[in-house]
């Protein structure tokens, strides 16, 4: 699986941005992170002032996976089809969240265990790899023609995003299980012990979170000779869903359009994708901190800082989502405001001489 | 100054939004922060589920203050009038944020040190009680009337806005010297000792921040006699901006409509309007945390928990502006996510049976 090299966002545009923040009228730094977001996304579209997002698309892959037979997850697995139907038909969380921010949602079945209607939901499995996963903590997820056309699914999905307009990418999830197997590439990828790295995902009790910690370790122990192959690694402790999110995210950024990363699921295939497509961190961010702490590890290792943290634990892209406005402001200060010259405000005062 | 009984927002209708957010297809809890307020707003609205924001009015009260004299700011106190024309045209970082957000914008200069041309600014100056103020270190801001006036024109300002429709108010501040005025408030209230208390607002250096700190020590000095009485409080130590700040926070909960708090100075306000209408604080939010350590002790004595932390410090209403979207975001997910029996959705498994 060869991605192109993935170039960093404009360093140029970066620091006329950075410079252009300092000409606005507020006191240097006081708009926080906004100013930094603000000087990503132009850095990202390549030019200052930014552009506000005029098509976002928040992309949710689905995926069952087998390790739910080991009773790692608080929900039966069929509750992953029932919410790929709910998303579709619009009555999810991500579909709330997305209309308030305006963007769009889609999603994806990669590896859902059921079969959806053709006749009205017949384009959610256009991309379909298989039926459910093994069982990581005994078994391959995925074979790896397997891998390799989920991680390709991915990649086409995000070409067809950008080539239909996208300017900005949320890549979501849905998949009873997936904290799961997310941690354990997360702790595959970033050498944690499997008790530092397990939470308690949509809230199981304390013998289902050892049961998930037993799963993810003997899952580490399958697949040590992988940490160096990261379709090696997704074919062997991912998943279908997680392997399109890895392409996804690996292509986004070779068509350099920027990201706003979820939660667990999606920064977890992240940081896969950042091995497929080295540098290809330079163009994420991440919406908002979840508690799992596999997630913590997985933005430490990415040097991304969460901009939010309202305790959501949803995935499905929804920290992502309520996220996306603040991003927009970011581009709005870079675009709207005036500088110190046009307002004819005076600057801070040289204290030194009063 | 005689506030009528503050009546707290409905909590049968807080029930019955908490009790929807559970039969919403997501895990118990799981959206964190947004079930929280979105019960509120539906408490406050009345009803559930609550309806979407329609008229979200931001109001900038501007004035300056005669403390400035201690060079307690970064910067000169021209810059008060300077940044009044400024959002008056559009131009400050509260325009963008609340244009990107969904908010409408109004400035009112209650005491700046300048007089704006009646021509093309003349409303903004309807309800200027004086210019300046005293230096609070030496001598009462306000004399007994101003104070009344001022308080009285905050009042009328939220009755003028929720007659004209407006379904949430942000209260927002420009003012060079605001941060001292609206440190010395809290510190009288909270009992805290000024080093406790004085942070560097836009940006003074080590000895701007002694010489702010000994402002507040001397203010709180000057100001023992007023703690138990707010509009005495405002008079000896605070401004006719902060004065009508809190009239204004008083009136928006008398007249039931919710309130997103800013930084320091809105936040400072509103201390003392819980004071002048007892229960008010039941209709405030606070949309963003303030690096100004009185922020955080105002925040604590009105139980209320900022929404976000991207780090800002600029005041005018710009943090309560970028927080707006969350508000919006918890409206939708009451107001447009299916229940997990209209969409079909099982529940969490009972664990002890498997």
């Amino acid at each position: 699986m060869d991605f192109p090299a993935v170039s960093p966002p404009d360093a140029t545009v970066a620091a006329a941005a950075r410079a252009r923040q300092d000409r606005l009228t507020k006191p240097t730094g006081s708009l926080g992170r906004l100013e930094d977001l603000s000087v990503w996304v132009a850095s990202c579209q390549g030019y200052c002032p930014p552009q506000q997002f005029e098509r976002v698309r928040i992309v949710v892959f689905a995926g069952d996976h087998g390790v739910t037979r080991a009773r790692v997850s608080a929900y039966p697995p069929q509750v992953t089809a029932q919410m790929v139907t709910n998303i579709d038909r619009g009555g999810a969380a991500i579909n709330a969240l997305a209309a308030v921010a305006g963007a769009g949602v889609r999603v994806v079945d990669m590896a859902v265990d059921a079969e959806f209607d053709a006749e009205t939901s017949g384009a959610i499995s256009a991309y379909k790899v298989r039926r459910g996963s093994g069982d990581i903590a005994h078994e391959d997820a995925l074979t790896p023609q397997q891998a390799f056309a989920a991680v390709d699914a991915g990649r086409r999905i995000a070409d067809d995003e950008v080539d239909a307009g996208a300017d900005l990418l949320i890549p979501g999830d849905m998949g009873i299980g997936n904290t799961t197997v997310a941690t354990a590439l997360v702790a595959s990828l970033t050498g944690a012990e499997p008790v530092e790295a397990v939470g308690y995902g949509t809230g199981i009790d304390d013998a289902g979170w050892a049961r998930k910690t037993a799963a993810v370790r003997d899952a580490l122990f399958r697949s040590r000779s992988q940490r160096s192959d990261p379709l090696g690694l997704l074919r062997c402790c991912g998943g279908a869903d997680l392997a399109a999110l890895a392409g996804f995210c690996a292509q986004a950024a070779v068509r350099r359009t920027p990201v706003l990363l979820d939660g667990l699921a999606s920064t977890a295939a992240a940081l896969v994708a950042d091995r497929l497509a080295p540098g290809a961190r330079a163009w994420w961010q991440v919406g908002h901190r979840s508690p799992e702490p596999a997630h913590a590890l997985a933005c430490a290792a990415l040097g991304l800082e969460p901009i939010l943290d309202l305790r959501m634990r949803l995935g499905e892209g929804s920290g992502a989502a309520v996220a996306l406005p603040m991003l927009r402001a970011a581009v709005a200060t870079l675009a709207s405001m005036s500088t110190f010259a046009e307002a004819g405000v005076s600057g801070p005062a040289d204290q030194a001489d009063q």
